[in-house]
C-alpha cells in the first residue's frame, strides 16, 4: 500500500464537502453491507499488521525519550493490540443496526401514515491525541451507524495514523460501493480550526483527549460537541450507610484507575457519619497509598491531613489524591455536587431508600448511583456493546454514549395526495385520526 | 397585581443562577403538582383578563401606525385569544408527563440495576418577537416538562409581557411549592446577549421569530439552539406522478399559508414530466394568483415566466411566489434539495414505490414526505399535542418538536456495594449479566 493521505491533496473544505456527499450514500447502505465493511477492516488490521507496525515504529523512534512512559505505551502498537482491535471491530458488526429503526408510527388519517425513523447524523469530526488505535475503533462505530468521518490525530502518531488510513483506501478498493471520502485524515492544527468553522458540513465533533483539548474545541466551534471537559465526581456517605461496606466502594471509586474521568475526586461525608467513618477510612487510605486532603472540619478529626482549599473542590486530580468535605445533611451534599461538580457521575452510599431517592432525583448529573462505585459509569459496563465517549452535555446524548449517539431521526409521511386545507378552518372537511400504529421493522428481520 | 419585573431588580447572572436553582426543584415536582400549576395558570388568564387587556392596550396604542397590520394583529390580545390560550394550557395538562419515564432497565449483575430515566433539561431561554401569547404557551410546556425558563420578548410588547409575568408572580403566591425564579423576563438586548454567554446556566435556547433573529442567536452562543433559520422547502414531481393529483398538492404546499416555514419555495419537475405538468400547472397558478419564476428549461415551456436565478434556489419567499426548476431524474432532484435546501421539509409526488423509497432515504431533511403537502410538517398535525418549534438541527431534536425536546435522561444505578475491581482483569471475580429488564413505570399509574 502507498501513502497518499487525503489531506495532502485536498483543501479542508473539499474534504468536508466530499464527506458530506459520502454521508448521503452511507445512509443508504444495508446492514449487511456495513457489516461486510467491518469484516474487511478487521481482516486488514491482521493482514497489514507488518506495515502498520513498521509505520508505528517510526513514530516510536521519533518520540523515544521525548514523551512520558505512559504516553509512549499509548502510542505503541503491537500484535496483541492489533488482534484485539480486529476483534473489537468484529464485535461491533454483531451489534444491532442503529439505523432504519422505526421509533414511532401514527395513522394521521386514512392513507396518511407518519413514521419516525432513525437515520445517521451525517459527518462526525474526531479530534484525538496520541493513541493511533482510536482510528479503527472509531471507524467501526462510524461505519455501523452509517456516518462519514474526518479525523485529526496527534502529530506524534502521524506515521501510524496515515498507515491506518491506508486501510480505508484498501477498503474502498475492495468494496467499490463504499463512497469516496467517507473517512479522511486532517494533519494540521490549522486544518482542524478550519473544520470547526463548518457546521453546514460537520454534524458532530467528538474530542478525545485531555481536558484542555476538549475545552479548546468547545470554545472554538458552534458544531455540537459530544464529550466532557472534566470529571469532578463525588461520593456522599449518608448517615444510614454502613461503614464497613462504604470503605471498599470509596477506595474502588478513587484508586481502581485514578486517571479515568469517572474516578472519584471529592468525598462528601455527612457530619453525622464523620466520627464513625473517617478514622477507619484514613487507615485504609494509608494502606492504599492514597493521599487525603480535608476541609477544616475533617481536619478536626484527622489533623494529619493537608488542608483542602476552595480550588480543590473543582480539581480533577487524576491520581491517588482525594479531597474530603464534611456536609450538613443530604441537601448540603446535593448543593455541593450541583455547584462544584462536572455533572458526570455522583454516588450516594446509604441504606435509607428515601435518602437514595432524594439524592437520585436532585443531583443533576449524567450518572447518579447508589451503593456502587463511580467507576461503573462506562458504556461497556452498562452493556451498550460500544462506547463513543461520555457526555456531560444536557442535549442529544448524556452519560456513556453508545451507537445511538451517532444517529438522529427523520419524519416520513406517506400519503395519497392529501392537502392541509382539508384539515383546517371552522368546518374542516377531514379530521386527523392520530392513531398509534405498531412499529413494524423498517428492515427485514435478521439483517440487523 | 403590581408590576415588579424580575429583571428590573436583578442582574442577568443572578436571574440565571436563580433559574438554575429553581430547575433542580422543578425536576422533583410530581405530575399532579405540575398539572395543578397549569390549571392555576389557565384560571389566571381568565381571572386577570381585564388587567392583561389593559396592559396590551398600552402596547397597541404605542405601536399604532408604526407597524404593519399583520404585526399589529399578532401583538393584539382579546377575550377570544385569552380564552383559547387558557384552553391550550389546560390541554397541555392532559398530556402524559414527559419526566420520570423509564426508557431502559438492565440487570448489570445480581443486586446491581441500571435505569435510564427521562429528566428535565434544566433552564430554557426563549427569545421571541411581538406575540405576547408566546409567554403562556411556553410557560405551559416548560412547566409540564419540569424546566425553568428565562424569556426575552420584543420591546413593542413590553407592557403585555410584563402583565403575563404578573401571572407567574401570582402562581408563586398561590402555590408556595413553586420555586422562586422559575420563570423570568429579560427586557433588554444587552441582557439577552449576556444570557447567551452562560452555557453553565442555560441548557437550551429557543428563538421564535424571523430568520434574522434565529441566525443572530445561533451565531452568538455556544448554548444548543432549537429552531430553524429558514425553510427553503421543495416538492419534486417524479415521472410516475399523476398530473391531476399533483396540482392541488403543489398549490396547497405553496398557497395554504405562504408565510409558514414549511411552505413550498421551489418546485422541482422531472424533465420527463415537464410537458405534461407545466402548462396545466401554470393555468392553475394563475387562478390561484401565484407568481411563478422558472429556470431556463422551464421557460422554454412557459416563456411568460420571469427567470429564476441562482439566488432563487436559496430564497424563502414567504409569499405567493414559487420558483420552478427542471431536473434530470430523481438523483438530480435529491442533489438539488440536499445542496440548496434547509433540511426542513421536502416532498416527492410519485406512484412508483421504488422512487418514493429512494427519495425518502436520500433526502437529508427533518421531514420527507411522499404524496402529501409540505404543510403537514407540524407538531399538532403529527399528533404530538404540543409543539415547541421545528428544528433543522441534526442533534437532540429534529423536525416538529413536542415535549420530548425539553427533556433528556440520566442513568441511575442502584447497587449493594459493588466495586469495579471485581469485574476487571484476567480472571475477574464476577461477570456482568447485562440482562434487559421490563421498564416498570417510575411514577404510579394514573398520575401521568
Amino acid at each position: 500500500m502507498s501513502l497518499t493521505p487525503s489531506s495532502a491533496a485536498s483543501s479542508v473544505v473539499h474534504i468536508l464537502q466530499q464527506a458530506k456527499a459520502a454521508s448521503h450514500r452511507l445512509a443508504m447502505l444495508s446492514a449487511d453491507q456495513k457489516n461486510q465493511a467491518l469484516e474487511t477492516l478487521a481482516h486488514l488490521l491482521i493482514e497489514q499488521m507488518d506495515a502498520l507496525l513498521a509505520e508505528n515504529a517510526k513514530d516510536l523512534a521519533a518520540q523515544e525519550g521525548q514523551i512520558s512512559a505512559s504516553l509512549y505505551q499509548r502510542l505503541k502498537l503491537d500484535a496483541g493490540k492489533l488482534t484485539q482491535l480486529a476483534q473489537g471491530v468484529k464485535d461491533v458488526a454483531q451489534l444491532p443496526d442503529p439505523v432504519g429503526r422505526v421509533l414511532q408510527r401514527t395513522l394521521l388519517d386514512d392513507g396518511l401514515v407518519l413514521e419516525k425513523q432513525s437515520v445517521p447524523l451525517g459527518v462526525i469530526g474526531i479530534i484525538f491525541e496520541s493513541r493511533p488505535d482510536v482510528i479503527p475503533q472509531i471507524l467501526s462505530l462510524i461505519l455501523k451507524s452509517g456516518n462519514a468521518v474526518v479525523f485529526k490525530g496527534g502529530s506524534e502518531a502521524a506515521h501510524s495514523n496515515r498507515a491506518m488510513m491506508w486501510l480505508v483506501q484498501e477498503m474502498n478498493a475492495r468494496l467499490p460501493w463504499l463512497p469516496v471520502g467517507w473517512a479522511s485524515l486532517l494533519e494540521s492544527r490549522e486544518a482542524v480550526g478550519e473544520m470547526l468553522q463548518y457546521p453546514q458540513y460537520v454534524d458532530l465533533v467528538i474530542p478525545r483527549g485531555s481536558n484542555q483539548l476538549v475545552q479548546s474545541i468547545m470554545a472554538a466551534t458552534r458544531i455540537p460537541v459530544l464529550g466532557h471537559a472534566d470529571g469532578v465526581c463525588h461520593l456522599y456517605v449518608h448517615p444510614s450507610a454502613k461503614v464497613e461496606a462504604a470503605i471498599p466502594v470509596i477506595l474502588d471509586a478513587k484508586c481502581q484507575y485514578p486517571a479515568a474521568c469517572n474516578a472519584l475526586e471529592t468525598l462528601l461525608v455527612d457530619v453525622a457519619m464523620a466520627q464513625r467513618l473517617l478514622p477507619a477510612f484514613a487507615q485504609a487510605a494509608e494502606v492504599a497509598q492514597l493521599q487525603l486532603k480535608g476541609c477544616e472540619r475533617t481536619r478536626r478529626i484527622l489533623p494529619q491531613l493537608e488542608a483542602a482549599t476552595e480550588a480543590d473542590w473543582r480539581t480533577e486530580y487524576g491520581e491517588k489524591v482525594l479531597s474530603i468535605r464534611l456536609v450538613d445533611g443530604l441537601s448540603a451534599a446535593v448543593e455541593h455536587i450541583n455547584e462544584y461538580g462536572s455533572h458526570h457521575t455522583d454516588v450516594i452510599l446509604a441504606e435509607e431508600a428515601a435518602a437514595i431517592d432524594a439524592f437520585v432525583a436532585s443531583v443533576d448529573s449524567a450518572c447518579v448511583f447508589a451503593n456502587a462505585s463511580n467507576r461503573f459509569a462506562d458504556g461497556f459496563r452498562f452493556g451498550f456493546g460500544a462506547e463513543i465517549g461520555i457526555s456531560t452535555a444536557k442535549t442529544h446524548a448524556r452519560g456513556p454514549v453508545g451507537l445511538e449517539g451517532l444517529v438522529i431521526y427523520k419524519y416520513i409521511v406517506k400519503g395519497s395526495g392529501q392537502v392541509v386545507a382539508d384539515y383546517v378552518g371552522a368546518a374542516p372537511a377531514r379530521q386527523f385520526l392520530h392513531q398509534p400504529l405498531p412499529c413494524a421493522p423498517a428492515v427485514p428481520c435478521g439483517t440487523s
